[in-house]
């Protein structure tokens, strides 16, 4: 109500923005998912297009550099053409049409046609550290769209110009190409944000950032009067265990992998593996002593560096938590990659302060004296978007681990890092609170569109009155389920 | 903590239950889907076995007759049956498999198979309306069970003989299976019941019942400082809209049928059609008003009763709702159908209080002038669980209408009833709030499953450290996406 969009005197409120949303998703939802499709790979046109404009506007605003921008804009306009294409092959749409049967089990049945529908207007928090990739162009607004739905991005301080300019293209393009007016939005300010996602006209939200940051906006979506599914994607440590055998054995690539995984993009990533599991009497501590470190670099912004500063004193001023080793030539501002050790027993001890979220380029090391402590560290984890281990095959323990951290974490990785998420079919980015507000979702790979539909049944309906998708003749030629086969 | 589960001294706490339903857990997530399809089965058997036994408790303790109970039992094991089905077939699992592929184009990918696991244990908040098949062994049960997670059922306090004996008969036979300790059980009380959904071990949580109950709920599901999804199916109207030419063509039929719809089963059903809109020059209203109408039957139990007198008498109060017609020989208890009647302006001027769901054998006749106010009304009503239309073919109002009326409902009807919920593939049973709490689920059918188990993907795994469902020679004979393609 009143709330100004941008800071400029003719923007519309978050109301009028909402008016449009609303309207726009009875057209938009009308549409098949191959006309969808097509708007899709325009908006991944129109912003390839505009590449250099966009990477240059997002490297002043981020301290992000050209080569890792241009490559997660390639990932964002690939989304969108994944996309495009999972919508049009269209069993997303999880089609199952059951005919009329007199002799069914429980007694005689009617036709029910069930298929997933728009959910409605969806407002998208845009994440700081994915300018692109998790932004307002980003996987929320891909997959909403794909599933039919309008948008409206609340942008993220980070990046404010970014933000308008990839706005305006979206916005020009969906104009363009015929697309329902008030399909797409971008509003501004914490306010907004709020206020969009407390009105009756949005049907979901969707975020990417800190654990209190989601947790506000989660208690918001659902102390509503009419509550809606809330998908936040919070904070992960994404811890990696190794084995007593693998640290024998690969030492030193271990060593050098982890630095490489954590201090890439400065460890602003979500998978950052936050802590490191090692046996005591391993070389990896201390080659990771000696190791060199990537100089300091810039974080995204001020708010992200003081946040940085505070998560890492607390870590650091535990009591048994020591120094093991930084980078060297900074005066932490920007800060130079860190690493602090502790012991297993200690993180056993006090699992709340030493199993946390330090977002930048700080991780710690974790020395444990017998191998099952990695079973009950893992025991004691909190929701992780994903966990890790360097093992060899035949290692004993490594079937009840995986077990445990199967039920800790969306994405368990062996001898692999977890920085570094593909989109693909089969890709889970999302696991039990905090690493998510939804567990049962993901925010990355095909998956993700199905945060953003929900199910309707059409029951003895003729032919003509049915969704294009529950057809007798399947017009949308997608795959469907009749009498409960494929 | 220290609430006791029966009135009895030795039963366990509710702390003491919970700790073995979380040992059960992984131990039960282990086995096979066709393993646990045969527990089901075997649970179906048991209380097949036990029906004359189980449907005379049943009838002292709810005031259902006995063809009814008879048949909702039959329903009740039909659907453990038809969920052992479904596991057994395996594409509940969601299964997808993307190879390494080094020209994914967004960049190299490594090998992430994806699979639906258990989310672990679960209580599940029994109705009062349906003993059997909402109940102890309904259908939250059977597809928690399905799923691969253990139960623990809050018992409904209008049949707390039938809930501990039917709990008993599970308990027994999953002991002679050899099914895991604690895998089942029965608890009883608010306190308990709140106090388990509170639990850090529980993992989800499902309800049956009143807005203001499961929204209680559902607030203490999401308050936690680890919040956890929680599937309550609420409370809907089920609005019935009759078009100019139905009434027309049809009104002796459509008035006969609505009231064997609003009054099966006393008006007992989540589904049962509140709301009848009818133009009010048919004769529809007319045929209502001397309809015969069943005679008075007890309800429920005396809190059904009470909150059934409350919430007619705050229609009935409503100063443009009249009285229609209403059963005779009854002095309100038991309650004797009852229909009222308004007009669609008036519904339109108050719809919070008018379109409200009255738990019993009462509906409101709504008359309306202008045929677009279907579109008008349908445009205001909260989430349903069904919204049914009786048309013709080429009525112009019906394509909008349906339209509208799918943003709102579930499940939408074409010139059938509402109650009578098969359980199929394609089935609905869900809607948006205040249907359920969880707008994107269903509590019926083979998709009930989905709600309580959430997506693992690993990643760069040697085949025999994988969960069977995810190796290279699908030892499981399960339908699997493998690289995009089914």
């Amino acid at each position: 109500m009143g709330s100004t969009i941008t800071e400029t005197a003719s923007a519309p409120t978050v109301d009028e923005v909402l008016a449009r949303s609303e309207r726009a998703a009875t057209i938009w939802a009308g549409r098949t998912p191959r006309e969808r499709a097509s708007v899709l790979n325009a908006l991944a046109d129109s912003l390839d297009g505009a590449a250099t404009e966009l990477v240059v506007l997002a490297g002043k605003e981020t301290h992000l550099d050209e080569s890792r921008l241009r490559s997660e804009l390639g990932r964002t306009t690939f989304q969108l053409r994944f996309f495009a294409d999972v919508i049009s092959e269209g069993s997303y749409l999880d089609v199952s049409i059951d005919h009329s049967d007199k002799s069914w089990g429980m007694g005689p049945r009617p036709d029910i046609r069930r298929v997933l529908e728009p959910i409605g207007p969806v407002v998208v928090f845009a994440a700081s550290n994915f300018p692109f990739a998790f932004s307002v162009a980003g996987g929320d607004t891909a997959s909403a769209l794909a599933a039919g739905c309008p948008v409206v991005v609340k942008a993220h301080s980070g990046h404010p110009r970014l933000s308008e300019r990839t706005g305006q293209i979206i916005v020009d393009t969906l104009a363009r190409l015929g697309a329902p007016d008030g399909l797409f939005a971008v509003i501004f300010g914490t306010d907004s944000g709020r206020e969009a996602l407390s009105d009756p006209r949005v049907k979901a939200g969707s975020f990417t950032g800190s654990i209190p940051g989601g947790r506000a906006l989660f208690d918001i979506a659902n102390s509503r009067p009419t509550p809606i599914p809330f998908y936040g994607e919070l904070g992960s440590v994404n811890p990696t265990f190794v084995t007593r055998a693998a640290a024998k054995d690969r030492a030193e690539q271990l060593a050098t992998e982890f630095v490489g995984s954590y201090t890439l993009g400065a460890g602003q990533f979500c998978t950052k593996p936050g802590m490191l599991l090692v046996p005591f009497d391993s070389e990896i501590s201390g080659m990771l002593q000696t190791a060199p470190l990537p100089a300091a670099k810039p974080l995204l912004n001020d708010r992200i560096q003081s946040g940085y500063v505070e998560a890492l004193a607390h870590l650091q001023t535990h009591g048994e938590v020591e120094f093991l080793t930084s980078s060297v030539g900074s005066d932490g501002h920007p800060p130079a990659p860190v690493l602090l050790t502790t012991t297993a027993s200690q993180v056993i001890a006090d699992p709340d302060r030493l199993i946390a979220e330090v977002f930048g380029p700080a991780a710690l090391v974790v020395e444990y004296e017998q191998e099952s402590s990695l079973l009950d560290l893992a025991r004691l984890l909190d929701g992780q978007l994903t966990a890790t281990v360097h093992g060899n095959d035949d290692d004993t323990i490594v079937p009840e681990l995986i077990g445990v951290l199967a039920t800790k974490a969306g994405r368990v990785l062996w001898n692999q890092w977890p920085t570094g998420v593909s989109v693909t079919f089969a890709q889970q980015h999302g696991g039990p609170y905090p690493a998510t507000t939804a567990p049962t979702s993901t925010s990355v790979g095909s998956a993700a569109i199905s945060r953003f539909v929900r199910p309707v049944a059409y029951q003895g309906f003729p032919n003509h009155l049915l969704p294009l998708a529950l057809q007798d003749d399947n017009p949308l030629h997608i795959p469907r389920r009749v009498n409960g086969v494929r």
